[in-house]
């Protein structure tokens, strides 16, 4: 028996609602019956093994490979950087588009297929839409996206090759155009799937499911999630939780919820004590893939955060880019939202929030390709040279080899 | 007992050997003795599984998760195109700097590591560098890598903030500065890694032993491969012709060499019956990953061709663009060197070359956010909406419904 549930009040929806959200504007989540007695099976996919915990079918064409993504130690020199000894990277760059997004466009490109619906939207400035054009693609099933009138042509581009149709809204502010487009859903009889929607995030939940088959049944004490619209971070601890309830594990991990200082609606209000979000409107941040000012999934976030002693940290963009580059340097180009939460668990470290031998996992969100143009803030160095110099220039490098880089 | 050897005249070089080719010119490879007996082991990795089938130890903390990429069904639109029924497609993309470099080098830095060497080299215009220079950092070896003068800042920026020491030597010709640059290797004591490196060549091994394992056995009758410097294509044929001699297999996939038709000097020669490849110069190509014009590694293609019945194809920009805008109608977005072999089998096919059961591997090479400024070439159409016109924009896209795209 599957059900939407609204996340606060815990209002009950049928499960094929069109719509995302509670008519109060609370996030939705899906509610499966007889979690305690789920099992994972055997199979060769992820989804085939823990089938028992997904409200929809996955059918075998339309996966593009998403997940099997790398869980690697952090190094030495992130550990020595934010003084947290067991840091653990989640390598989300690693799937079929590049960024976490695809393990929800699985679900929810297997949700339209499930209810026949030919064609499924979404509104998205980057990341997002791109991965459900890529899948709409792979199924056959029509993807439209909504962007906003500023997006920029290469991320339409990398949306229209797949086949999308890409709808281009000119208006004075994106939170509003939103939630003029979600509200389109039910007269158009359209489903419109934004990044924190209950299908997206049972897609997530896998993330939780595969790092729990890595890290052989442990779960990590914290995991960091750079945050916007709330799907991803909520989709993770959701699979945790519900590991939990079928009796898999006794713990869950903490969260920690990362998100830009110029755009902190969600660790502003934690850090406050508020209930609710306060709408941050204007802000800019090279974060560019986290720049949700108003996310309707805020306040779910919040009022979890004090029930399960979440932390919250915000980051200032000098120090996204530092971090950019210290990723790079220990192996891993990230885009900027992703880099943030390396700056976040420094200094909740520093804090104390965090101790020296707390395990603590990274999500690296998104590919450093898909975000060439803050690329072009990081100082580059590069010595010229040419065929009559090449042998004394590459002397005078070899002889700095003891150097430390 | 490990060796280098002449691939051509079969003379022998101590394994250590710090030059990349035979003084004759021909490309080296690794000889292992005892592979007769050699045997898969249990193991996470896929190098700790093959471990008897490498020359070199992997260290645990060299690993950035390369590889573990999927083998997916090409699906119905692509296996229409071709005519081919059973397409396969290797998603190389999905490697942790979104090549298939990143396989060769793993095994490249653990060459480095095991020699003792704290900076290793390479020359690229691209992939490699970044890969590279990403997994120099990962090791705490400082990759240089040696750039023609026009490489765009993009792609040094991707090797730069890895730590990279980028190296822009300015030179009449690409071929030309690489004999040059490879001619310091000695004189410098300096290991410099060109694309087809004995050592490269042993971690692409690795993707023929992953789809051995993929596909339970199975041989594929095909692989195709975006042909340059040649490292690839042979790296995934050793690891067949080194699985046959275990005893795993007793069959040998038939490779199937692509090139640009602008840049075609292997191509060309296998297609005309000729022993030696001509050096194509001055050709250009958005297929910018394959522009070799004069790889020191063809004349081994050319004979193991003849030797195995091996197949040739090159395309042609508009082949290469319109396979391009095809691979992303079916969900994956790859840079345009991948993009030719899609529009290759479909001519070996149409000549009957490939039967329509004959089961066909593509090398999906690398990602198509690596090249941007190509990918703009494609044709882009956007519906331009605004707040007050969504509502009729969106019933018009939805009456669209029944349409096929």
């Amino acid at each position: 028996m599957k059900r939407l549930q609204s996340t606060i009040s815990g209002q009950v929806f049928p499960f094929e609602r069109i719509e995302e959200f509670a008519g109060n504007g609370e996030s939705l989540e899906v509610g499966v019956e007889g979690l305690a007695s789920a099992r994972v099976k055997p199979g060769r996919h992820l989804w085939e093994r823990f089938a028992e915990f997904l409200p929809v079918a996955i059918d075998g064409d339309l996966t593009l490979g998403e997940g099997d993504t790398p869980l690697l130690p952090a190094g030495k020199a992130l550990s020595e950087f934010t003084g947290i000894g067991q840091m653990l990277l989640k390598n989300e760059t690693m799937n079929p588009t590049w960024s976490f997004k695809d393990r929800g466009s699985l679900t929810t490109i297997a949700m339209a297929r499930q209810m026949g619906e030919p064609v499924t939207a979404t509104i998205s400035t980057g990341n997002m839409g791109h991965s459900m054009a890529a899948y709409g693609a792979r199924a056959g099933i029509r993807a439209v996206v909504f962007v906003p009138h500023y997006a920029p042509l290469e991320k339409i581009r990398a949306m229209a090759i797949h086949g999308a149709t890409v709808v281009k809204v000119r208006a004075p502010d994106y939170s509003l155009m939103k939630r003029e487009v979600l509200g389109l859903a039910t007269e158009c009889n359209l489903r419109i799937v934004s990044g924190n929607g209950p299908i997206r995030v049972e897609g997530y939940k896998l993330a939780a499911f595969e790092m729990y088959e890595q890290l052989e049944g442990r779960v990590p004490g914290f995991i960091a999630v750079p945050t916007s619209a709330c799907g991803h971070l909520r989709g993770i601890f959701k699979g945790y939780r519900e590991l939990k309830e079928a009796g898999l594990t006794d713990r869950l991990p903490r969260m920690i919820v990362v998100q830009a200082a110029n755009v902190n609606p969600v660790v502003s209000a934690i850090r406050e004590g508020r209930d609710r979000i306060i709408a941050v409107s204007g802000g800019d941040t090279i974060a560019e893939a986290i720049t949700s000012g108003d996310p309707p999934g805020g306040d779910e976030i919040i009022l979890k955060a004090r029930q399960y002693g979440w932390l919250a940290e915000d980051v200032t963009e000098e120090e996204i880019l530092d971090a950019q580059r210290r990723f790079a340097g220990a192996g891993f180009f990230v885009e900027p939202a992703a880099a943030t939460s390396l700056a976040a668990v420094k200094k909740l470290r520093a804090a104390g929030k965090i101790g020296q031998e707390d395990p603590v996992v990274l999500m690296l969100t998104g590919s450093g390709l898909k975000d060439m143009s803050v690329f072009a803030r990081q100082p580059v160095s590069v010595i010229e040279s040419d065929l009559r110099r090449i042998r004394g220039d590459v002397e005078k490098i070899l002889a700095r080899r003891g150097e430390v880089f």
